[in-house]
């Protein structure tokens, strides 16, 4: 056995999720099935930054109260509150000697972070450090991000959620823009600064012959041009176009489509999304009632309509990273492995995924630029099954609130 | 018995709900339970619009397929499709002997409208135009709007699904806001061009201390150095703090707070909505992080999360409004009267309905005008209560679609 007896740390951090706790409460489940050998788990309040300032709560206390517990997988956001804290340069030993000393000062032994691409640097250099420096720490990285962007993973915790509600709600916006006869284009503007994933998923939205008509994604230009055509194309077959398009969709020199400003009663200019932008490009070369809708802040919080699948493979991703530090591992990050119909678990070392970023594959898009290819959907599909519902009391679902 | 044998008519008119089609769900059960009286149930395409085009279908083709039929009840919009369609004076003979020739050539002896204000008014006058002319035809008033504000009735179908997705959503954006410790404020924008019926509803978002901090209705004049002054003194308390403004929130002058104009890449001014303009008040005047997020048309489509009260209700009110027109009433509309913690179903003159507003009473809002009073909060809680979940295939809710 080469487990050494001592306490763990949680911490999360980035933009939070509709799975992230799921993660959450896997990892406290399985310190907890073994307390033998972890004494306590510590939470860090607000990810690193809690660390730094000792913020630290006992989330062992939770694990009597099952029906609370059992209410952190269905609350989205991060129950531990997040942080967006950039580490510095590995060179700063005053830093990370502070980091480990803090550590050491709480018998840590392993330590699990559970973030996107940044906070995967966070734990690659802090790992990283401890390593060179000899501490023996278990350092694991637990993915999860809505932009479903990190390297070497099939797909990140977090994304199957934020799909089924784009594709669900993309969906019924679908039936409310069919019920009048008037020529209209609706834009839905998603989340998706770097890539595609999010607007991917909207592609889920068809039944029959009705869904979403033209899907615009940052991994390929914009050409207005182009799009004008197409939704011009789609009104003489149907009066009513449904668009989709990602904040980060860019032009072919490579500017964000999202460059328009507009300017309040006090003159001051803001900028304003990618969704405006073509809504003035139908407004002025078509001309027909149009509109945007912003999927906005629910697109990484709305779980109340959060996939099975995902919220029980977060839990696993919780458990398997614990699994990975008390068989000795660290510095890695749990990845996903696609076989077939059915997924696996697995780790790859953090240098190799942090500050890395992975793109809708070419083969996923069609060659028009604008819809989705059978391959596309076929990878979509397994992320967004089953309904995980939350407890609701007086019609409203219970989360799980740390005072 | 004073019933008619003959056939009957139904459409949907105005914007579209959650629950608009669970009352057309209503409709088609009882009708087909009385195929001795009703021999044929028609369904008009795009309401009064598809009447006048003789865009009819016949609406008993479905009652065999049960899985289908259950399908409509939590599918959004108006599968009949909507129009917004404004009738002429009592004294345009031409366009009401047209209506009525139709009616006749069909032989419809019961007429059902599903709709808002507007549709209520159409009804009313196609209803009175035909009493004084003495033809035999029942014609009752069937009513849905999310914006709860016709006169007579405790609430409308469809208002409660549309609570539920809000304080739901609201909540979930509360949560998403608690993760971090830098001071911002959030603004939640909400629909109510008139009325602050959904505004109001985001006061359910609350668990323990946390929840929606200010909320602002059309009903109560906006005051910008009231609201500066009340989001200073909420970010003393936390540093995250949630404010809900309704689109059509005015200034004490009457006007409307969403004057505020962007413009796109062309030159060209566009509305902007009261969220923005608050947006700007924070920026200029506090300075902290902010963002908007409009909750937009998933208002009033988001049927994956509708309230089953709601629902069962609405499938009720279809059904009681066949019933009334079998017992002979016309020119009525369905209300709903509340009875301690239940309702019961009746009717009233559309005349004294149609063209008229129900505003949100002053004892539901707080003296400070920027939250909801607990008498206000008990109003709503019986109308959220329950989840009515759609039927998923793949992950996604199924639809009812007529092609």
């Amino acid at each position: 056995m080469n487990f050494i007896c001592g306490n763990a740390i949680v911490g999360q951090s980035g933009g939070p999720t509709s799975a992230i706790n799921a993660t959450l409460y896997g990892v406290i489940c399985a310190c907890y099935e073994n307390k033998e050998k972890i004494k306590t788990l510590y939470g860090m309040k607000n990810g690193l930054e809690g660390l730094l300032r000792e913020d630290l709560i006992n989330l062992f206390c939770f694990c009597e109260d099952k029906d609370n517990l059992e209410a952190l997988k269905a609350t989205p956001a991060s129950a531990l509150g997040s942080c967006r804290f950039r580490v510095p340069d590995l060179s700063d030993d005053a830093f990370y000697q502070g980091v480990l000393s803090i550590l050491g000062k709480y018998d840590i032994r392993y330590f699990f972070y559970i973030g996107g691409n940044d906070s995967m640097d966070t734990i690659d250099k802090i790992a990283e450090y401890a390593r060179t420096h000899s501490y023996d720490i278990k350092f694991i990285g637990v993915p999860k991000t809505i932009d479903n962007d990190l390297v070497l993973t099939d797909h990140c915790p977090g994304y199957g959620s934020c799909a089924k509600f784009v594709a669900t709600v993309s969906k019924e916006i679908v039936r409310d823009c069919a019920v009048y006869t008037v020529p209209a284009v609706t834009i839905i503007e998603v989340m998706g600064r770097d890539t595609g994933w999010i607007g991917m998923a909207t592609a889920l939205a068809s039944q029959g012959d009705s869904g979403v008509d033209l899907i615009y994604l940052p991994e390929t230009p914009f050409c207005p041009e182009r799009f004008v055509k197409s939704v011009r194309e789609a009104l003489e077959k149907h009066p009513n176009v449904v668009v989709v398009a990602c904040e980060g969709i860019k032009y072919e020199n490579g500017e964000y489509v999202s460059k328009l400003t507009y300017t309040d009663a006090f003159g001051h200019s803001y900028l304003s999304g990618a969704g405006r932008e073509l809504l003035a490009l139908i407004q002025v070369h078509i001309g027909c009632k149009s509109r945007v809708v912003e999927l906005s802040t629910p697109q990484r919080c709305a779980s109340h309509i959060a996939s099975k699948a995902d919220i029980d493979e977060s839990v696993k991703i919780g458990k398997y990273a614990v699994e990975m530090a008390l068989d000795g591992k660290s510095g890695e990050m749990v990845i996903v492995k696609r076989r077939g119909e059915s997924f696996e678990l697995s780790s790859a070392p953090l240098s190799k995924i942090a500050n890395k970023i992975k793109y809708v594959p070419s083969h996923f898009i069609s060659s028009d630029k604008a819809h989705i290819t059978p391959e596309g959907i076929e990878y979509l599909k397994p992320l967004i099954k089953g309904e995980h519902y939350p407890t609701y009391k007086d019609g409203l679902p219970v989360h799980f609130i740390i005072d």
